[in-house]
């Protein structure tokens, strides 16, 4: 395994954080960060929308060998701003190394949930 | 940033716009696009059937830095048409800089939702 | 638009043919087939079994700036056999000039459908 | 087909075996790997996870023109150990020829499936 695995910089065009949720799980998307390799990778995130300027300062790190489900739900930038809910906005991601990026929205807006998953796209 | 990321066509074969909805939302279709240049890009869609000549005149703006959920229940062309119901087609979109595009897919005919989602495919 | 877009052969690794079906449609699959050049295309599609040979001669046309939404459940090949249900298969589609390929499947074995597509993988 | 149709490592970020089930069927998810080849194929499976070390040892064959839809639910390592349920993890497939790879899941932890598909990513 060496450095060159994956991409340094992936997007994710189709975000959505719904406002409701019901059953036994919230709703919520996450983008799945992969680093098989031997050190670590320090994950930048910048959210894009339809009517605002984007929004950076999101920050993670995926150890190595380590996997990371980051749910946007969760996530707070370096201003203590969350992802805004029930807005349309995309997302780049950005590594300092190579990783793989997959991204996954759950969706319990109705009694049944709802599930929908692609690979990012890689640069 | 550079102009280079993403692509200037991209294809997405399964477009369906289903003639029933239930639940709290309408079904419905989204051409994500993402453009994370400076500067504004000028989207064009075109339609294709499996019984018809196929349909173009559908433009967005994209702007700089910005994304763009097309929804494509609400689309007209530039003679005024829509997007035809209960029928089979596929997508052409065409850029004038590189963008990236996730197509996903909202049915709620029944009455729980079904999601799905996928990148469309860059040329 | 030249003949060069697209793949001329494409894997699906992942089909299953529902047994069952309820609510308002039945469980589905579909290959979603676009040609966007001025030439008709001839496809051709093989399955892949876990436990038996493969299955060949199920043929489509997918004509001229035309989309073809193939549903396997009422595919035939030449023998006049269709898609074994409720048995894990895979895909190969292969074309004589370059085309577009996703895959989708509706399933209402349930009474609530749900939904899953990816682009099939081009080589 | 030649022996280069594929790859040779793949990709999953997004893993999850969900620890509860309900309905006609268990939650589950199934790696769906393609061998269009006249060879049979080693597949390796390795797990990443988010707050321990790796697990490798997942071993299994996918013949010559053959599918394998291996079931992340019932696949053992040399050890004897399965995925652990309710924890996020990540998936390298590792193959001594070229394959091709789906993952997919299939939710029932509610009374209703969701499900959700995409192409592995390959190195």
């Amino acid at each position: 395994m060496n450095g060159t695995t994956g991409s340094k910089v992936w997007y994710i065009p189709d975000g959505y954080y719904p406002s409701f949720s019901s059953g036994k799980f919230p709703s919520h998307e996450a983008i799945c960060v992969l680093n098989p390799a031997a050190e670590d990778a320090s994950i930048s995130i910048t959210l894009y929308f339809e009517d605002r300027d984007k929004m950076a300062g999101f920050s993670v790190v995926c150890p190595a060998e380590r996997t990371r489900h980051i749910r946007m739900d969760q996530l707070k930038n370096a201003a203590g701003e969350g992802v805004p809910q029930g807005v349309a906005y995309a997302m780049m991601v950005e590594s300092d190394r190579p990783v793989i990026v997959q991204y996954s929205r759950m969706d319990t807006t109705q009694a049944e949930m709802a599930l929908m998953t692609t690979m990012a796209y890689p640069v």
